[in-house]
């Protein structure tokens, strides 16, 4: 790999400006950050994020940063971990359709930790937003998309999350193509996270962790700290040790043109994506034959070889668990009708006795050729009836992409517990014309 | 690997008390200290020292943790960047004989950082460096020293000092297994690091991201985190990202009774390892036989694989890219008789025209059998003479340790410039005494 990748990517983002952006790539930007905003504030006040919180008192800073939703200022950096973290605790936040990233959380979190420090425009935290996740989703395709030969064992997020930061970072902070080369160089030497964290509090820890040290990889550049130019390309580099065979097209192709932003897509549920058909094709069944969930024999799901690897666990034993289990789902689908936030409550939902047993009732089994926006489920009713039902694209993905309207009410539903219906119903229209604000910090003070 | 792995090191490291550590262990582990904190002294003023401390102004804490040789007070996370980040920016630190591992940095930085914020023994500091020490020196020869296939490509401080940082914390914080298991998988989450970076700041920015990783893991666990209970043998974990075929013994085997720090050795020279018995045979050679510089014709350097890998480097053309250049270190010896910190100083010896212009009748081949404390140095005349000389295991290395004397000068030449002759002479009293301290803080404080 002797092309200059890092350095031509590195141009890119520093030169690029709002003007260069199509309109659909400015709107699906807003949208991205609409969704991560009420992601933010819905994890909040999840235990999780207080335990952080708590234990890095005393270690930070005083400053001008919120922390979203926690009602206290404190510094940048300690603000882009936090809110990171809020935002995908839940994993209710976005996914690259292609690539197993979630690109918002990261860029936003440093981005708007960074607004809140110095004049920014809601122009330019957009341009820098959407300059961040445009690195970000292209390196994860790169590693990871075929013609790619990746690895499913690393945490795409944690790993490309920390170039996203730091570009949107740069961005802000006006860095010059060596700078902001410098500072992705810095961001990327630090990437880090795998899989087997599952069903912990490390996995949202991994973004939270790239979206703190990809910002401070850009306040470093900016200061005269250096790194390799070829962080990504060079031999003992980024892509050699990520990736057994990268797609370089996929990475710097189209530079510009092609924007990944446009195959974003949000969550209607808080859990794997994964599982998502599942959740479409279970609700549907339920709904459509009014099916009572005491008379079913079993449930027998084909799922995508994805949904396989990441969710096949049965009997979680707390809500990080049931995040990722897709026996947990079903069982809430069919119990409850429902796949809300309080549907993985550890004390409510999990420990549920009849969530617990109808989960032995469910098998999967894996469908090869299945993709991962596809399921189908087959019911059998004690008296030997039986429905079927099969997801082709489940909602929220890019073929069925959520309406701004379904975006709201998601919003608030996360929005409302925390800020109350006028400061939500505020911030909604805040946030949608986010293009018009001469100030983008404001729309962390409103969530405070 | 179903055996549970992690669990049989958390269990370890936090029941292991000082009691159980053998007299050489201890001894050599208070030499590691005693050479790791000559080494923060000495870089405490650097340059990319202050770019990091300046570039995060006002996003730390007010505390009681030394910011070693900078003459101020922070808080523990930043303390252990800061001074973590001092110990290795010279690369002047210490060094695994198998593992290429700079393993106390990372490890000391941590608790000594820690042990400012409570009442922590020096007994207690040096058990908790000393186990610190041992995970993560097992954990990087599992990965890379043969029977283990690994790859180069890791930052192996990067990638396991993580683990060292957060079972020294958790130690000093008195973690159970289950937390101490706890502390180490969040850490592990967390490594990173690849060696793309050589010659430039984010080399040395690896380490200390790993100690404040690793301490920031502690506290977490600490205060109820959670992660995985198998994260080095877990499905998609650890050890099956970062090595194609680990080697489990040298993970695990003779655990309490095998020590990793009697196989750690100090450096005499600032620069990296592979180059020292390079110094040590042109050292030789210029004094034994009083050779003029000028009248060398040409130099040839029989390098072992890991030399030819990492230091091949002619025309540096900074401090940083210098630490890694064989050409270098080759001119600097037979041009100045010496191998000091001021030999790779920017302006005064990397552009030191006598330098540069010697580096060019210098040449290394690689010979591939020759280990890594091992080198050949031919040099030829104008005249026509030639002179050689083989160095089978250079000073500093396991087979020729330095002398608690040769540190002490080492020690003495790092710090009489920052601390002055009469703090030094007392600071290395009370380090050689350290399991006698009541208040292990004090080091840190005397070293303010």
């Amino acid at each position: 790999m002797s092309h200059a990748i890092t350095t031509d990517l590195a141009a890119y983002a520093s030169a690029a400006r709002f003007s260069d952006l199509p309109d659909a790539v400015r709107r699906e930007g807003v949208r991205s950050i609409f969704n991560i905003l009420g992601c933010i504030i819905g994890g909040a006040r999840h235990p999780g994020v207080d335990v952080v919180d708590n234990a890095l008192q005393g270690m930070t800073g005083e400053g001008k940063a919120t922390l979203i939703g926690r009602g206290r200022g404190t510094d940048t950096l300690h603000a882009a971990l936090i809110n990171c973290l809020a935002s995908s605790i839940y994993s209710f936040d976005d996914t690259h359709e292609q690539a197993v990233v979630h690109p918002s959380g990261p860029v936003f979190a440093a981005a708007l930790a960074l607004a809140e420090t110095r004049p920014v425009s809601g122009e330019a935290l957009l341009t820098a937003f959407i300059l961040g996740v445009e690195l970000e989703c292209r390196l994860c395709k790169a590693l990871t998309v075929p013609p790619a030969k990746g690895s499913m064992a690393w945490s795409g997020t944690g790993i490309t999350g920390g170039i996203g930061a730091a570009v949107a970072a740069g961005h802000l902070l006006g860095l010059n193509m060596t700078t902001m080369r410098t500072a992705m160089g810095i961001a990327l030497s630090q990437a880090a996270g795998f899989r087997a964290m599952h069903g912990s509090l490390c996995t949202p820890l991994m973004p939270a962790q790239a979206s703190q040290t990809g910002l401070r990889a850009a306040l470093l550049a900016q200061g005269g700290f250096t790194s390799s130019a070829a962080a990504l390309e060079g031999r003992y580099g980024f892509l050699s040790v990520f990736c057994e065979q990268p797609d370089l097209d996929a990475l710097t192709g189209g530079l510009g043109e092609r924007f990944e932003i446009l195959r974003n897509t949000y969550k209607p549920y808080p859990c794997g994506i994964v599982i998502h058909p599942i959740i479409d094709a279970c609700l549907h069944l339920r709904s459509k034959h009014g099916l009572d969930a005491t008379r079913i024999a079993s449930v027998e799901i084909l799922a995508s070889p994805g949904a396989m690897a990441l969710c096949n666990n049965r009997d979680p034993r707390d809500e990080l668990q049931a995040h990722v289990s897709l026996h947990h789902w079903t069982a809430v689908c069919f119990i409850r009708g429902t796949a809300r936030i309080q549907d993985m409550d550890t004390e409510t939902a999990v420990k549920d006795p009849a969530l617990m047993a109808f989960q032995n009732r469910v098998n999967a089994t894996l469908d090869p050729t299945r993709g991962a926006d596809s399921a189908k489920v087959i019911v059998t009713m004690t008296d030997g009836r039986r429905y079927t039902c099969e997801i082709e694209h489940g909602i929220g993905s890019a073929s069925r992409p959520m309406t701004d309207q379904e975006l709201e009410v998601k919003f608030s539903d996360m929005s409302i517990p925390v800020l109350g219906g006028n400061r939500t119903r505020a911030l909604i229209d805040q946030c949608w014309g986010i293009e018009k604000l001469s100030n983008a910090g404001d729309l962390a003070r409103a969530a405070r």
